[in-house]
């Protein structure tokens, strides 16, 4: 026989702890302010009462905080608490069989005066210990309520003073726990700023930044560019690499072979004999010019997100500094990157299986340090799934672990699995197949599970109607009312959402050839001059969509989305909702971007806190339309050619007769 | 920074592996010859060609059984691995990138010579490591493919040879994986007999066994019970305690206070000055006589099945002998069981949180033990819930290390989190609500979640309509036909069942009280005489039940059970199937037991292997009666005097002209 090798008298079990990723294995994810609500199954053998106690702390504390958690019923318990600064916090389940509450559970049942008066001496005893361990004045408390009982002139009397219910509270509060159960797992959530759950992201190449008549636009050109953005709501402007460009193999315009040379080469064949990562782009300007690029960027309350992009041009300075940390061929010369019979030979790839791993791990996360230190705090990585997996586990929590603010976009339009895994490692926002989910059924399917699967505990979506790689089929062929549509799409669905400007805003639709989702000329590979002041430009209708996300916290998370029945496929009708705020929208969406569509729409009043028989005011935010509804179903006609979308905040207090004075 | 602790170049990710219970803190089960079917992601960055790699092994083995697992796609595989003998088993994932398979793909796709050229040298180099370690006879074929690749007449045939099968799976067998991952947990999957999956339990109070003169049943009785036992078609036979019956507050017939001095007591208080839970009551025979029955019983097929009932009458002799095991109230009595304000004064529980906690456990353990070394292998425990899980989880583990074949059959009528923490603990088989589930929604829903929830890796049900504590209320007001319509049920639902006779099958439907389960003069309170011979025993019934239990492997496991559409809510239709063994079982029951119903049931032909178009024939082999049938939509019609349920065994294949010799 072997013995035992528990404490086999903690009689409570702990279990089916959510939220928890991978059994502990990854942490769940929160942004500075919001709350974990944590529910577990705890329960004893037998009848005793028994405790349950959510604990937490920062990470690094030595004492943690303690908040009761209450009985749902069937066993089940919940708890919350919140987050309230950047950083990794911990959290975990205590449980324990109470006697006291137990005793007393009892006592109040007991009717045989014989059996009370006993069981009256059972709970002075269970008093006095509680008293012994007690601070002073607890204890004379806790005596004087023994004495109560104790004093008591009948058993009826006894049982009363038993029952008290300040004796109860004083006891919960203070007799000591015997045989506590601990959670088998010390779980983690790591806390983001706000922004890594709610950001609206606009990417623009900074060469193509300059006045019509430069030939290659500037870091001070781009500080010039911002108050447009601004204007037009965005938070974060995401650079493509600003380092510089490699000269051997630079491809030319439209991705050809050749360069000539003015050619200005892709930004993601990084390094030439001017420098690598952390070098900037000589014709960009120099790294103090992006330090003040920087700084007016976040006076106008927008974060600079650089690109990181972990390969070399074959120029790249590593290349001669740390061949090592290449994969080279028996003929002399380096594996460049390639998907037989694709050759890439403009990029070389790291040899993440070189001997001198360890040294190359460290260089990339000081390449990201460098950037952090030019005050950089926000990163769109570049296809990471090309990298190890634990490389990002490992390079994300060092950088969080001295500056917990940054945020790590991950660009990995990949199978699921790779995509979610990079999430768990710790990327805080995780493009998405937004881009190609266009009907009903894959909308709804799609988002759904991104709200509602227990996957959105670690995997934060951020929506691109397009970016430099990827021209939709549907932007291509369904004009102005199709980009409308999938701007306000991103903007409603997604708490984070982005486009890549100006092609967005001015309806850049051609692609290189048919077929293909890539742009004609496409800004990759050469420098664009973008005509922004054309008259038929997006930009206000995109600013008044980013002041609606910034007015409405319904659009503040990805959580509360709901569907909603229409009588017709070709209209998409959702809500969001910020109980706390008394915030909730409605968009109905004509996914048809040729056609007027109309329907019923049907509504979970209920839900939304509006009686079967109370008008509510339908206000659309985009148009200022106001509707006035009654009852589950409503009709709704959307014309593409003037507004393929309604964004409706529900109003439930109308005013009636009975707001006027003289009414009563 | 801190350096990574890991090794990172073990760049394939594994997780999601199934089955799996609550990270791996609980094995799952399996009985003898089952399949353990694997699956997992796994994947790495990049597209390099990844292998998985199943282990598993007899716990205690020092080397792994290796399965090669299959790609599903979506980076899910699969492998499967069968369990041959009671004991505890262990199983992981390994998986790794295939350089040479990688390698090999490429290869096969490249389509520039000098490209080729240079890949083949690549590709001869890894050949030539995996010659190095490979056996010599291994090597000297490798060596032989290898120069077929250097001595190609131009790069087509160098590719020829490079991506030859043959080197192919030399290299999958020889090469050296580097840089393996291993999924995080080895898990464990308890191997147990086929009974713990597929048994016919039938329950007898041994002291009612004896002849009609006699005043108390004995084990020689017992014995010459079995063979009407056996014909039934049983194979565990459960008989409640035999061990002394305390008299210190003995109770009474049909639960009263006050026992006469005739009164036999309740056998589940336990102990008296005769002895404990290791001796036997003096009216049943002798230790010898028991081990005689033991033997008996296991000559016809049949296990007998020994109650474990931890908890004493106040004479047991535990009392005097280990005070230290019992909670004493300041009155200095031993507080009994209670559920104020209920008192159960001839019962004493143990107090599992007293100081000698771990002698007692060994004492219980030790009592196990006892009735292991008697020849007993299948136990029934009684109100398992009202000990510590961690006792259960421990004792089990050590019962079964001793003697894997052990089966115990928990009987926790409880909350749903507390049988399934019971069942993850150890316990082979499961009490479940059955009793209670009578419409066909409740049949639907529950029967669902047993047989497809993840649950069903740990949690297996065994069904009784009835009990000595469970008379329904559908069997109180049924008449016969209820009672044929639920042990039809039972035995069909469930690959485990039972029933408590001879009550059962000779309908005994009279309930104490309105409103009460239990049975009036319940044989937990006195020496019941049955008349076994009256004509309308359902003995030939449930036998012919346990007979197409037998004959049919379809009902001998529960994870194949479906639901089909019948138009008649009063009408149950659900189908069993064993793939290997083409046996599909169709049951039709009449859930009303007063009227006759029919209605259309609707199939799934396809999963049963029948075109739409082709007749099949539904062979009731209950009634014996055969039906053509043919199309999803067929008509049942069900009297319950006749009998409530069709048992179809379903037969594909039909004799047509062709059949004969002369149609051809």
């Amino acid at each position: 026989m072997n013995a035992p090798t528990i404490e086999g008298r903690a009689r409570v079990v702990i279990e089916g702890l959510r939220p928890e990723v991978d059994g502990g294995r990854f942490p769940i994810k929160r942004t500075v302010g919001e709350t974990v609500r944590v529910e577990v199954d705890a329960f004893t053998d037998g009848h005793d009462a028994v405790r349950c106690m959510l604990l937490h702390r920062r990470a690094g504390d030595d004492v943690w905080e303690r908040v009761p958690m209450r009985a749902l019923g069937n066993d089940r318990w919940r708890g919350e608490f919140a987050v309230g600064a950047p950083g990794r916090h911990e959290y975990t389940v205590n449980a324990w069989i109470d006697p006291f509450e137990t005793w007393r559970h009892d006592l109040a049942r007991r009717e045989d005066p014989a059996d009370v008066q006993l069981a009256l001496r059972i709970g002075e005893a269970l008093v006095a210990d509680a008293a012994r361990a007690a601070p002073a004045e607890v204890a004379t408390r806790l005596k004087a309520l023994a004495d109560a009982i104790s004093g008591a002139s009948d058993w009826r009397e006894g049982r009363k003073a038993g029952t008290d219910e300040a004796l109860a509270a004083l006891m919960r509060e203070h007799a000591e726990p015997r045989f506590v159960s601990r959670y088998d797992h010390v779980l983690t959530v790591v806390v983001e700023p706000e922004r890594a759950r709610f950001s609206s992201w606009y990417e623009f190449f900074p060469r193509s930044a300059g006045e019509p008549d430069a030939t290659h636009g500037t870091f001070a050109d781009c500080e010039r560019r911002l108050p447009e953005v601004a204007a037009m709501g965005f938070d974060v402007v995401y650079l493509p690499p600003i380092h510089p460009i490699g000269t051997l193999f630079r491809k030319g315009p439209n991705n050809t072979l050749t360069a000539g040379p003015e050619d200005p080469g892709s930004p993601w064949a990084i390094g030439s004999a001017g420098g690598g990562h952390k070098a900037v782009h000589p014709a960009l300007g120099t790294i103090d010019d992006f330090r003040r690029l920087v700084e007016r960027a976040r006076s106008l309350g927008i974060d600079i997100a650089l690109d990181i992009a972990f390969q070399c041009a074959p120029d790249h300075p590593y290349v001669e500094s740390h061949p090592e940390w290449f994969r080279w061929r028996p003929d002399g010369t380096v594996q460049y990157a390639e998907n037989p019979p694709k050759k890439y030979q403009d990029i070389y790839p790291f040899e993440f299986e070189c001997d001198e791993w360890r040294a190359l791990w460290a260089e990339l996360l000081s390449v990201v340090e460098f950037w952090v230190d030019q005050g950089v705090r926000v990163f769109r990585v570049d296809n990471p799934h090309t990298k190890p997996f634990a490389l990002w586990e490992w390079l994300i929590a060092q950088v969080k672990a001295r500056t917990p603010d940054t945020i790590f976009l991950s660009e990995a339009f990949t199978r699921p699995r790779l995509m979610h895994r990079l999430a768990k490692a710790g990327f805080s926002q995780s493009y998405t197949y937004f881009a190609w989910r266009n009907t009903r059924t894959e909308l709804t399917e799609y988002f759904t599970e991104l709200a509602q699967a227990a996957s959105r505990e670690y995997f934060r979506p951020n929506l691109w109607p397009n970016t430099p790689d990827i021209l939709p089929e549907f932007l291509q062929f369904g004009g102005r009312p199709a980009f409308q549509l999938r701007v306000a799409l991103a903007a409603t669905l997604g708490a984070s959402y982005g486009i890549y400007g100006p092609a967005f805003e001015l309806m850049e639709h051609e692609a290189r050839e048919p077929g293909s989702e890539e742009y004609l000329d496409s800004e990759k590979y050469e420098i664009r001059r973008w005509d922004r002041g054309r008259p038929d430009s997006l930009r206000d209708y995109i600013a008044r969509l980013n002041r609606i996300r910034r007015d409405n916290p319904a659009l503040h998370g990805d959580w509360s989305l709901r569907f909603h029945a229409v009588d017709n496929e070709r209209l998409l009708c959702f809500s969001k909702a910020a109980e706390d705020d008394d915030n909730t929208l409605v968009v109905v969406a004509n996914l048809d971007p040729h056609h007027v569509q109309s329907g019923w729409v049907e509504l979970p009043l209920e839900e939304f806190g509006i009686a079967a028989d109370q008008p509510f005011q339908a206000h659309d935010l985009l148009s200022g339309s106001r509707f006035l509804w009654q009852g589950a179903r409503n009709f709704v006609q959307l014309d593409p050619a003037a507004s393929p979308v309604h964004i409706f905040r529900v109003r439930r207090r109308l005013r009636t007769e009975r707001d006027f004075d003289y009414f009563l």
